[in-house]
């Protein structure tokens, strides 16, 4: 390199977990407290963020309405940071291949010839199972888990997400906490008994995490409206232990 | 608790990533370093079994045919285990919940009154997405991904992995690395077009990973025989840019 030049830094796409500091990576962890500037997404819990002890955070939020504008500007920021700053790191909720729409960030990063580095992380369903102590296969039995979204954008093809979950032994939806009722009513007219068993996990891994257990039938009633953390629908007979002890109790209540 | 009784310990389940030491998480590396006792599986590198610097470690491989046999010694291992010590690691590869038996632990473990706690961890196919720098979902383009594997055990009812495949737009197929054309062959015959791009990617996060792309109908050129370490079969739309690179780089060398 010669003097004058500048070499643009390093931007590390970051998996932050399911929200539980001590379950990020040691990578994460390490990379976090070198980080120059780390653009974090709104959810990413303080203690999280906390790891960043020389950093400068900037929540880049994506709740507004307009996703793909947020979008650009995201990546401008990127760009921008990676031409000043040694350590960029963008902290992803979960896993960055997952929902996490990575794909755009890492192509524009790339076309604009900087380097992009991609920290796994624990992703919800993974936290989820570990804390209903339900594994999402199970040999002879649950072969097959998918993980879906029925959330599309504004213009976009219409998903496959109720054939995938159809197909699956096990499913775990994420973003549906705000529309329960539509995706229960989609899955049972496509052919999903009533009677599935079905657990919702919220906050998973963190201190205010709850379970409701049910049944696809029952599931807008799992969902109230204002919950806030990160949700994830599981469904499957994997479950179904669950779902009766969870019955049983309301019985013996009444 | 009255003197002279003696209270069980705790056995920990926890994933042990895909590979890299720095893939732990946080709270796996913690609990490995108080550990009294690991049980690892026998793919577990050195450099993570390092960790455990007070425990007594002890493979348990289950690469012999009779799985049943083992697992039920498994069990009772964790169990004596868990009545001499305070603190007891199951350490599997991955995912506890994600194709790891947990299940048949866990049960056991609970009938026997002994407390169990879950740590998830890295499963190979983030892994291999985050080496890869292509996401396993894209907005409006893969919004589902599924995750299989075709082994099916003695005397096991035939597992739903080819229409979870089918039906998902990317999917990640565990534990076929020694089964690729019966792999292709179902795939193509239930209707999958052979063009499917494919990526195999061995060793994910460890310095001696490979990556190798194609097509379904190529697939098990991409699986040479001896292949020793974990791999994970990707495959899907998301994987055409990675797969039309080779197909270039081989016609250009041709």
């Amino acid at each position: 390199m010669t003097r004058g030049t500048v070499e643009a830094g390093i931007v590390y796409l970051v998996g932050a977990g399911p929200g539980a500091a001590d379950l990020l990576t040691l990578r994460a962890a390490r990379l976090l407290g070198e980080a120059d500037i780390v653009f974090h997404d709104a959810l990413v819990p303080k203690a999280i963020l906390a790891c960043a002890t020389k950093a400068k955070l900037v929540a880049v939020g994506k709740r507004s309405g307009r996703l793909s504008t947020a979008q650009t500007f995201i990546n401008k920021q990127l760009l921008d940071a990676a031409k000043r700053h040694r350590i960029v790191i963008r902290l992803k909720g979960g896993d960055p291949m997952l929902f996490g729409r990575a794909h755009e960030e890492i192509a524009f990063l790339r076309r604009c010839r900087i380097r992009v580095e991609v920290v796994p992380g624990i992703t919800a369903a993974l936290a989820a199972a570990a804390e209903l102590q339900v594994s999402l296969t199970r040999r002879g039995a649950a072969r097959s888990v998918t993980f879906v979204t029925p959330r599309v954008g504004d213009g976009e093809a219409p998903s496959s997400w109720l054939e995938a979950v159809l197909a699956a032994d096990t499913a775990a939806i994420y973003m549906g906490a705000s529309d329960g009722a539509r995706i229960a009513d989609a899955l049972i007219a496509a052919g999903k008994p009533p009677s599935t068993p079905v657990v919702v996990v919220q906050s998973a891994s963190l201190p205010e995490a709850t379970q409701l257990a049910g049944t696809l039938g029952s599931l807008s009633s799992l969902l109230p409206a204002g919950r806030d953390g990160p949700t994830i629908i599981l469904l499957g007979e994997a479950y179904r232990e669950l779902a009766v002890a969870v019955v049983r109790k309301a019985t013996h209540a009444a």
